[in-house]
Parts: C-alpha cells; sequence; structure tokens
C-alpha cells in the first residue's frame, strides 16, 4: 500500500502531469507515494491539457516559483521537446520529453526516462532481448525512447511500425546510425516472426479501440508488451494470453523511473 | 483534526488558489480537510502566481476540463473580476473576485465570499456591528468585500482608509448609495474614537511589516479585527491584545466560507 499522502499547505512544492486525455494517467498515484515515503512536501496533480493549452501550461509552470516540475504524457512528448531550453541526452537524442524541470539559471530542461523505465521493467521480469527479433508499433514520444533503449540490449533486429510512416523512418535513422549488429527496419503491424511485440501507440486506452496489431499473425512463443497503464491489461494483453503468450504490462515502465525522475526534478546527477 | 485527504488519481477534479505570496495561504488544508469529509474527489492546490501571470493561469483554467474551480487571494482579486465574463451579486457590486467556477455554457463566473465570511467569523464571536463606529483599513479586493458586507449590520459609521486614495473613495461611494442610517466616510490610519478597526491590507504578513495603524491611537475598549491568516496573531493583533483590546483573527473569515465556496463550485444556487 502506498503511504498516505501528508496533508497540502501553501508551502507544498507542486508538480503536474499534463496529458490528454488525463484521467488514466498513474504518476499522482506512483508518485505522491513516493513522496510520502521520502518526506518531500510535494504533490502531483493531473491537468488535462489539450494541444492548445500545451505552450499555456508550461509558461505558468515556468513563471510559478512554487511548481517544481512536469511530466509529460500523450500525446504532447514530442512537441514539449520544443518549449525547452536544453534537453537531457536522450532526449536530444530522440526528440522527445517525459520529464521537464528548472535549471538554476530558470531554464527549462527536458529530459525522457520512458526508454530506461521501460527496460528496466524487462530487466526485473527477467526478459531478455539479446538476439532478439523485436518489432515495435508506434514511434511517438514512448516508441522512440524505447526502440532508442531496446537497442542498447543487443537484439538482432529493431522492426518499427508507425501508421504515419515518416515517424518511424525518422527514429529508424536514428537507430540505426548508432547501433551495430543490429538490424533496424521499418514493417507493418503483422507479428510474424518476432520474438517480442510491445505496443508504444494509445491504441488500447478506450475500450473500443481495435487491436494495434493482427493477433493471428502473433506467434505463440512471443512476449507481447504494452505501455498503456489504463486498463492495466489492455485487450490486446488479454487477447495474447488467450493465445498462450507470455505479456508484460504498462506500469512497471512508470515504476521503474519515479526514482529517477524524483532525483532528475531534484536536480541531481545520477539520471 | 482535518480528515487525511485521500490518494490523488488521474481522475481527481483538480482546483487551485493563486496568489503571491502563497506559503501563508490555508486555503489547501481547509478545502482539502472539507473534500475529504464530503467524499469529493478532489484537491486543492496553491500556485504561486505573479502579476504578469494571472491570465496566464486563467487561461489554463479555463482550457483544462478536469480543473474545476478557482480560489483568488491577494492582490488579484480585483484584477481576475476583469477575466470572467460574469460576476455574481456582490463581485459585481464592488468588482471583485475570491471565487471563479466554470458556468455549464463554458464562460467563466466570479463571486466573492469574502465579506459574507468574515460577517459570519463576527456572528461566531459574538461581535455586534449594530450602532458601532468601524475603522477599515485597506480597500483592496478583500477590504471591498469587508465594507459591502458589515454595512448590512447597521454600524453608525464606516470608516474608510486606503493609501491609495482613489480605491478607498470608490468603495466608499458603492457602499454609500445603498445603505441608509450608516455614515461611510474616507479617513486616514488612526483608531481615535473607532469601536472596531479591521485591517484588511497586507501588512502584517511579513515579519518586518510595521503596524498598519498608529496603535497608540486605538482605545484599549476597541476590538481590533486582521484579516491575515499567517501569522494567526499579527503583529498588530498581538500590540492590540497587549494594550487589553479584544482581537478577531484572520482565520474564521476563511473558515466561514468554505462550505459557501464549495458549494458555489458545485453550481449549487445556494451561495
Amino acid at each position: 500500500m502506498p503511504s498516505e499522502p501528508r496533508a497540502l499547505s501553501g508551502e507544498t512544492k507542486i508538480f503536474a502531469i499534463l496529458g490528454n486525455p488525463i484521467a488514466q494517467v498513474k504518476s499522482p498515484q506512483l508518485f505522491n507515494a513516493a513522496f510520502a515515503s521520502r518526506g518531500i512536501d510535494a504533490v502531483m496533480i493531473p491537468i488535462n491539457v489539450g494541444d492548445n493549452a500545451l505552450e499555456l501550461a508550461i509558461s505558468l509552470f515556468r513563471s510559478s516559483p512554487n511548481f517544481h516540475g512536469l511530466v509529460i504524457t500523450v500525446p504532447h512528448k514530442v512537441t514539449a521537446a520544443t518549449h525547452v531550453e536544453s534537453l537531457g541526452p536522450r532526449a536530444s537524442r530522440i526528440g522527445a520529453v517525459n520529464a521537464i524541470r528548472k535549471r538554476n539559471d530558470g531554464c527549462l530542461m527536458g529530459e525522457i526516462f520512458d526508454g530506461v523505465g521501460f527496460t528496466a521493467g524487462f530487466a526485473a521480469a527477467n526478459i531478455s532481448l539479446s538476439g532478439k527479433r523485436i518489432l515495435v508499433l508506434g514511434a511517438g514520444g514512448a516508441g522512440r525512447a524505447v526502440v532508442d533503449a531496446i537497442a542498447d540490449y543487443g537484439p538482432s533486429e529493431i522492426c518499427i511500425f508507425d501508421k504515419v510512416v515518416s515517424k518511424a523512418k525518422d527514429i529508424r535513422e536514428i537507430i540505426a546510425s548508432r547501433v551495430k549488429n543490429t538490424s533496424v527496419v521499418i514493417g507493418s503491424p503483422s507479428g510474424a516472426d518476432f520474438d517480442v511485440v510491445i505496443n508504444c501507440t494509445p491504441v488500447g486506452m478506450n475500450e473500443a479501440d481495435p487491436l494495434p496489431i493482427d493477433i493471428n499473425t502473433v506467434s505463440t512463443s512471443a512476449l507481447v508488451a504494452d505501455i498503456i497503464m489504463k486498463p492495466a491489461i489492455t485487450a490486446l494483453l488479454r487477447e495474447a494470453a488467450l493465445k498462450g503468450c507470455r505479456i508484460h504490462p504498462g506500469l512497471p515502465m512508470l515504476e521503474a523511473q519515479i526514482e529517477l525522475l524524483i532525483d532528475f526534478f531534484e536536480g541531481l546527477p545520477k539520471q
């Protein structure tokens, strides 16, 4: 059980997660439990921010002295990277952020922790990527981060699909230019011959969504992962489990990055 | 003891108090306790908003669907009234708001509860205003609201002081035009001959502040009230108590309006 959050006061530090939709996010629960257990007088609130209001929200964050950090989620991770003065090394490489803090000079700095969170979640579940053929669905902010991170674990192939082909090509080029011994290619939403299938699209957040991939094409020996956190078990994961596939849900990606994010917000070098 | 706040989630309704400074505000404590005791999944957070960011904050509030209400405090009560489409009857009369909500048509509506909160606090403490000579220091948003509200309790005289004389004159005219049997005049920061002295300026929030009035001019039989909430006992109240005056602190004004504010935010007619 998470610790009880402490009562807020006028001195409480404010953190917010910006996204659209917002009801599904888990950052308030996880951060507030972490703040409580660390004895930090801070609160993480959800703010539902549409495309037109993202810059507004970042401007308010910038100008409010008691507003200490932002978590950025779908669909703003790429756009938010254009509203900050500096980017950490991963965010700089892939052009997306999921966290923004204020530097001592008042400038905003963004970095992305989804990739390191995702691979940490895999490691904790004893899932190896070395030599594997991996299909990543979705090349938005989180998809880019996942592709960037898994490339460091020695897979034989990373195949990227996005319905916007140019997005898949962009991240393919970024990754292909820096990894050796891994084939990085553009693919289709078909799971044939892949050892690992990772859904990084938002398809599955809504009840009425179709599956992000034709489940009939996925091998029963494949591992199927989803980064969606609500529902905890998406239709994709449910169908994959019914076929006999091993599955991996979305929450570990976030759980594994909470401590990293708090260190980032506090300006600690360990990131 | 206030109830423990419930853990926040992505579905929690957001409320914020906007002010500058912000550390002293008590709305987070009082509202979050009230939300908890009513079983409302909502949180009140403090946002430190300078003059240049007030419109920004109201715009973000306007555009974020899960952002349900604003409490406005010093120094923004008058300016905020110019950023909403409609005003309740008291706010309309005095040109200041301390609460903003969204109407069903999406327009913003502001109202002020400081005056009714203040007089309710006096009533709870069995302080009568009928026939009394009252000095009000400060004609900002809260000062206007207090003058407007106490005028309905039959004092023989209301004397208003503000270092910006035009502000005192503005509210004097508004009140003088609607009350009978009460003399409404412009005065100076001198307590001579007054039965009740009410500080509605922010002078006293900081340790280094001077007193808002020459305490030597205040009669020992006078009641001295302050609307500042932190420190709970301001230097003015301390000096007045040392003289033997009865004193009345700032918190009751807010405590008495919490339920009214929650009803207002929920769009209930009872206001």
